[in-house]
């Protein structure tokens, strides 16, 4: 009950296991045809299936099962990160984003970004493994890195904010963002958003909030940006 | 500006820098006699200090201002946790709650535990890095594992909290916590309380609480934990 696997090869009532999946089910668990599984597809369904072929390269399941819109949730939460130096961090916070909820992740190319390039496939495996980990059946929406500028021009979602150490600054994201909405939070780099960086999105509709009193790296401030929607949409 | 040491060598108006921090000070970042550094004790004690000898064995320091309470809180957050099988995940977690802000840490043996041990050395100096680099002046107490019902005995923190998984369980602790108190939440190994340490725990007056709808990990409970009680303190 507590296993999901993960499969994007779904086919009328058939599911066909990735290779991987397949060992994991077959090899470690010792799974064996007639065995009944769980499978989500990233996408909000919510299979039960049973194993027809114990092939680790054809590893067919007939679905027996489907519950869609599994744990559907009415807002949605888009973090867009500067990414930090170190990628051990970046799969971190994608892991314990996905853990927590979160609907879409970008990346962001800022001034002072000490990380020029990101590597998806190593993050989209962390975000499956996370995803099936805490037991959800959506997978976020994971994009490759863009300008910040080419991220403001294009962003589309209704409540904007970017994080930004300001001194002044006492608009907790806690008390700004208002439940039920479409929310995108930025999260710069270690040395911060540039002043004119901060103008750009500004223009662009990006209200300046705070994440509290504590200095926080920019994986941490991802989480606590994350955890913070998150906490104001539970019933 | 941005470059906090650390040292709890402190003698009338002179800091012993202790080694590794005295090659970083004087190796790493070339900082010469004359040259002010900041300094904090983990104690809230913030000092401007000058570097008088260059000597990785003995840098001496004379303290020019002090700093007392530095970011001192009027709450206290403890978290007791069962550690996680994996050694960085325990790590993990002890440096975001340092970034978050926490005021003493602890690790329990429960039913489920996987984990028998902690590497407490490592733990102490990830607290310590984690300190500086948020740039604070309090490192948090960092306890020794103990045995559930050990710690249940002599824990002596007014609001008391236990987070486990029920479904019919949706005290969370968000709501339930109140401002400018003294908290204890009690964070479960991956397989969670027996129902004998549930019944135990409540003798000793801690309360079921939930962390939202999600399925965290034992780290991401206790972070999540910690940065709820962190949230409704701010000011």
């Amino acid at each position: 009950m507590n296993q999901l696997f993960y499969s994007h090869k779904i086919y009328d009532d058939k599911i066909l296991l990735p290779e991987d999946e397949a060992r994991h089910c077959l090899r470690v668990l010792r799974k064996q045809s007639g065995d009944t599984i769980r499978v989500v597809d990233g996408k909000g369904n919510y299979y039960k299936a049973l194993i027809k072929t114990e092939d680790l390269h054809d590893c067919q399941l007939k679905i027996i099962d489907c519950r869609r819109k599994f744990g559907y949730k009415n807002h949605y939460i888009h973090i867009a990160m500067a990414p930090p130096k170190n990628h051990s961090r970046v799969e971190w916070f994608v892991e314990k984003a996905v853990e927590i909820g979160i609907q879409e992740i970008s990346f962001i190319l800022t001034e002072n970004s000490e990380r020029r390039n990101i590597k998806i496939r190593r993050i989209q495996k962390r975000a499956i493994s996370s995803m099936k980990q805490s037991l959800k059946a959506y997978l976020p929406a994971i994009n490759e890195m863009v300008s910040m500028i080419g991220f403001l021009t294009n962003c589309t979602n209704k409540e904007r904010y970017i994080g930004h150490l300001d001194t002044t600054n006492k608009n907790l994201l806690f008390h700004k963002a208002i439940p039920k909405s479409n929310y995108c939070v930025l999260i710069g780099p270690e040395g911060g958003y540039s002043s004119d960086e901060i103008k750009e999105a500004q223009k662009y509709e990006f209200q300046s909030i705070s994440l509290g009193d504590s200095r926080l790296r920019t994986e941490t401030a991802g989480i606590a940006a994350c955890h913070i929607l998150n906490i104001i949409n539970e019933e």
